[in-house]
This record gives C-alpha cells, structure tokens and sequence, in this order.
C-alpha cells in the first residue's frame, strides 16, 4: 500500500484566507515505508489498554466509553470483561463497538499515533476461549486474579474498519484484509532500545546519515525518532528549524541484528559518500 | 454524598462457586473522603487527554471513539476540533456523546480511576467562544498554532451524566446537578509532590500514623498513595500483607501549606498516643 506523507498542516486555511504553504520535505517522499495497516498492527501490539466504545443501554443509545484492557489474538482485539460492567451490558444489548488505542507519550499529544478498529464486539464461542485466555494472560498476567470469575468471560471485537492516524495529517480508513494481512512490525518490541543506544552513542552517524542520503546537507544535529523493518526517521536539526527524515534500508530488517547491519552498512557508505566528496573537491 | 468502600473483588464468586471474602479493612471506614464527583472533577482537572466517543456517520451508528484533547470550562469538556475530522462530522449529525478520561499511570491499569461524562457536544454559541478559548490554550499553548485555523471550532459537552470508576469495586453513576456542584480538588496539582516529598523524607511518620490511627497496628513501613483536601491515603505493609489506610485531616486542607499543619498535628498526636501508651505499659 502506498501512503502518500502530507506535510504538517497543509491544506489549512487561516481565518483571514491566508493558505498554509507545505514546509520543504529533505529527503525521498517515495522512501519504503510501513503501510498505515502495519502500523496500525504495530501500534495495537505495543499497547495494553484502550477505549471501547459501546452503544449505550442505559442512556437512549448514547455512545459510552470505557477504559479496557486488551490483548490481540489472531488480528482480533480480546477483552476479559465482567458481566457486571457497563460495557458488557451494552455490548450484550448491542454488539457494535470501536477500540480506540493510542500512544501515550510525546510532548504533544496530537502528533501521536492512534487507531481506532470498529465491528461488532461478541462473548468468545467456547471453542474459541482456550486459545484466547492463553494470550491474554501472557499480556495481562495480574488477570489470573480474577480470570476464573463466574461474571467474567471473554469478548472478541471482529475488526471490520480500522481508521489510523498516524500523526498530522497522516490518516486513512482501511478495511478487515488490510488489518489482518498485515504484521506488526517485528522490530516494535526493540525499537525503543535500538533509538536509544543510537541516540546515545551514534549520535555522528545520524548526522553523517543525514548529510550523505538526504537534502538536509546543512544538518547540524540529529536524532532517531523512530525504527521499523523497513527503515528509520530522524529529527534533523538546520540552521533554519528541525526538519524530519526517513531513509530505508537496503534489505528489510526484521530482527535488531539485521537492523545493526544494515545501519553499519550505511554509515560505511556515507563516509565513502565523502570521502569521494572530498576527493572531487580537491581535484577541482 | 455518602460513598460506600467495596472491598477489592468482593461479590465475586469463582467458577467452583466459591465466594470471594473481602479482606479486613484496617481503618474507619467512615473516615470522611471526596465524594465520587469531586473525584471524577479532580481526575477531569489534571488530565489533558481522553476519547471523545461519538457516534459514526459513515459506519451505520457504530459509536466511534477518537482521540482528543480538552479543557474544562466552567464543569464543560471542550474540544477545538477540526470540521474535516471524523467526530466533528459525527457529532455534526448526532450530537449525542461521551468522553472517557482515565489516569494513566500505575502497575495495574484496571485500578486506575476514570470517567465517562455522557451528554450532548455541540459547536459553542459565538458567546461562549472567547472564554473557551482562553480556556483552552492555557491548557494547550501550542493550540495556539491552529486555533485560527479556518476549519477549527471549539465545541463544547454538556455533562448530563457521569460514570465515575475510582478503581476495583468503588463506581456510581451520577447526574448533571453532582458534576456542577463539585470542585476539583484544590490540593490535586500538588497532590504528586506532596507524596513524593512524604514518602523520601518521612516514611516514619507514616508508620506513626498508622500505628496511632489505625488497626494497622503492626505496620512494618507505609507509603503515602494519595492525599486530597479531606486526609490522605497510605499502603501499609504488615506481616501478612499490604493494606490500604486512609486517615482524615482534623481541618480541611486547600493549600500545601494547611496540608502540613495538618500532617504535622498529626505526627505529635501520634508520638503523644505512643508515649501515653509506653506509660501505661510501664505502669502495669
């Protein structure tokens, strides 16, 4: 799936008419990235708690929300909800239901990525129930506290339309293949620790990066803002702002060697990149 | 507002039919606390976050739950949405809606407190705009940056009814006239604070407390968990076990400062009750 980045507040009108003009972007817009669905997966399998939105059974149809815990089995999000709840009562009522998950973290909150997976929300079938709790209580082992409770059983949302936002103006709708067809990335787990170690110790690299393999050649610092199989992001400090950049990899990496070789790879280029910079130049 | 403390998982019944006994409660269980809509206020006041829950247009009345951001404005949620989003089109054809706010920390999710605030969200009357928007960019200054976008408007939830979960088995629906009435906390934005400068300097008052002024007589070590302008909270560890206590203040505290004249009244109580209590021992 191809996704199309559009920059920050493009397409804004200001109360006086004036148009937001889209900043420079500095590096390949065309740079292999994850599809909104992969990311959309990859955000699901980092997080643990969401809002389930449910129709509501006391209040005229009212939608009511409610913080859940959840667990993703096969594509579908699990909850292991009390017959007692709200939520249940509605949901046994009326099945349609949307999950809302998104990343907590960021100084600003709307830049954040969120999705939110509609469909229709119904108790697990009995056959379903054993390969279910296995899941859920390897991502919630507190639950074994209460998983055998009579009032509680387990509940499947059957993901029908997803909307992912992924940010300023980064969103799209998509449909139940894409979500299921698609994986999670499966440097997700890992991709804090490896923007850490490389903010911390290769902090050169970053910038070497920069200068060679996009157009922000007057970079002055940079950082990794992010990582997945097919690449990386950085915030790329200039004399006139921060500008972000994403670069791919040569080959896709799918565990955090496979990433450490392919940013190893990359910095060897980009000296070679200077290197015969630097040899043009003094021929000239 | 008179609130009934259910202890954890109590009313529950296992699947072999066992009932669930509460575990002894080691403090006056009529000590006084925040009603739940002066709770629910609180929580509503410290957050910045939650999920608006509207209802779909596009997707057949499903109730749709999205990110958002918002303030509170005389005891009404607002929210400076853009006409090109989801929920603005949703609650453009229905404005029936709820916002879920939830506090985000701690181990246990499900022990977090959270709100769902049920009613009607619809644009601001042009009257009602330039006090929300002072409002909210003191709550969000860098709204500052699209508040004059041309597709934004800020909109407004008229709370008719709330739902208010403190944590394991303390929930209870309230109407309109409880949410308006109640006050956030006037010691919430230091509440943290407080519990941090408690618990590294003063862990032995706590045991003091509690060894004084309560049943937790044979307290190991204690620490603050919360405090509000009615008392505060502790995790007492004893030998068998860790309890929650909560104790009042003799006056109520709205400032820092009258915490401490009440926490600190409360140490040479504590050390006059151990010490009459050392006599009496001595004289048997």
């Amino acid at each position: 799936m191809a996704i199309k980045e559009q920059p920050q507040n493009a397409g804004h009108v200001l109360a006086d008419g004036t148009k937001m003009v889209p900043r420079a972007v500095l590096y390949d817009i065309n740079v292999q990235r994850s599809s909104h669905a992969e990311e959309a997966r990859t955000l699901a399998a980092r997080q643990i708690t969401g809002t389930l939105c449910s129709v509501s059974k006391r209040h005229d149809a009212y939608p009511y929300g409610s913080f859940v815990t959840y667990a993703i089995h096969n594509g579908k999000p699990i909850f292991l909800i009390s017959g007692l709840a709200e939520h249940t009562k509605n949901l046994r009522k009326n099945p349609k239901a949307s999950l809302l998950i998104s990343d907590s973290d960021g100084e600003n909150p709307l830049a954040a990525a969120r999705v939110t997976l509609l469909g229709e929300c119904r108790k697990l079938a009995d056959s379903e129930v054993a390969g279910a709790r296995e899941t859920y209580l390897k991502q919630h082992p507190s639950a074994a506290d209460y998983v055998d409770f009579r009032d509680f059983s387990f509940y499947g949302l059957n993901v029908a339309s997803i909307r992912y936002i992924g940010g300023f103006g980064k969103m799209s709708w998509f449909e139940e293949e894409d979500w299921i067809s698609a994986e999670a990335d499966p440097l997700g787990p890992h991709a804090e620790d490896i923007i850490t170690h490389m903010n911390e110790d290769h902090a050169d690299a970053m910038v070497l990066y920069c200068k060679t393999m996009s157009d922000a050649t007057a970079v002055e610092s940079a950082t990794m803002t992010a990582i997945d199989r097919y690449g990386f992001e950085m915030h790329a400090t200039l004399p006139d702002g921060t500008y972000p950049i994403r670069l791919a990899f040569e080959k896709e990496a799918t565990t955090p060697d496979e990433a450490r070789v392919e940013l190893v790879r990359m910095v060897k280029k980009a000296r070679k990149m200077l290197s015969s910079q630097g040899r043009e130049n003094a021929e000239d």
